[in-house]
């Protein structure tokens, strides 16, 4: 059998009582539950999608490194935006805080997100077992 | 090579001339087509988002059980609704069936479904050589 | 360390300064980006839903054929598209373009997509280590 372990990082943390995890480690493998940028006191990074969208990553690197790996590890995204038109502002945050070999990534425009006022849900695959910024994965 | 099997679970048949497969075995890994609760007279469960959750879960864990494997197996769902108002209705079905350690889940609004009257599409994840429930998976 | 490689399929560039990968090699797992129509003049296939199917499906193939392998090593299929009732536009496609044993295939309608024009978003999961198109594979 294949060790499934949880993954809670501090920034992250599960609400009491959640019907889900937020985070698994499968071997190697990392899996997420699509991350907003929801925090305590409503979204952080207010209305703005780019915010938004660096929020998301923080939380998905966060999550990464709790299970010991970096965001070299990460290989593909989806990005969910209620704005499809504001894409620029997915890609700056996403070429500030990647960096190649950069992950594939789906972007794609839907009606709504879990709480209001959210603009943005990323969801992840990742990989302990390999790093997008070695010499040899350009 | 990796052996590819196909999963048919007699709860949810492929109607004739499908151009998808519901289900496919490749090694321990099982993948699935999006899950509704259309059934032969219309959607499973009415016009509640709760029960056509549950019975999106109940084909899933069908074909699960016809790979040999139980729910334990699923390590990760995407969960599409049109309502997304409608959060609770989705939780509940999750925590009465499945159990911790749960799944990854991943949830958002969408506009529509392949047939009137949808509410909910269930993807997801599943690896025989896993189970969520092992004591060292908590 | 599994190593990880970027495929570029000329007939599927990257634009100059992308943030993203449109396919990377991770062992023999190959990952995608969404796959739209979208060519240098618009969208191919124009105002056809079913001929941009073909085309994101015809993009698909060059990358999977630029990683060595073909379409019986494509296992997943995630499809979206703004106009979920002319899902027999999509069927006719995927029969077409693939033969049994046929991948999964969820199928969403979303809002929108990256450009003006665009019908369809394809995305896909494939292993150059399995092939769908094997007797033992029925």
């Amino acid at each position: 059998m294949t060790r499934v372990e949880k993954i809670v990082a501090p920034e992250v943390p599960e609400p009491p009582g959640a019907s889900w995890s937020n985070c698994l480690r499968i071997g190697s493998e990392l899996v997420f539950s699509g991350i907003t940028a929801m925090g305590p006191d409503g979204p952080i990074g207010g209305d703005s999608l780019e915010a938004q969208t660096r929020a998301c990553f923080e939380k998905l690197f966060a999550q990464v490194r709790a299970a010991g790996g970096d965001f070299g590890n990460i290989y593909k995204l989806v990005i969910y935006v209620t704005d499809i038109a504001a894409k620029d502002e997915v890609n700056s945050a996403r070429r500030d805080m990647f960096r190649p070999t950069y992950p594939v990534s789906t972007f794609l425009g839907v009606s709504g997100f879990v709480f209001p006022g959210l603009k943005v849900e990323v969801d992840a695959w990742a990989n302990l077992d390999i790093s997008l910024h070695e010499r040899d994965s350009q």
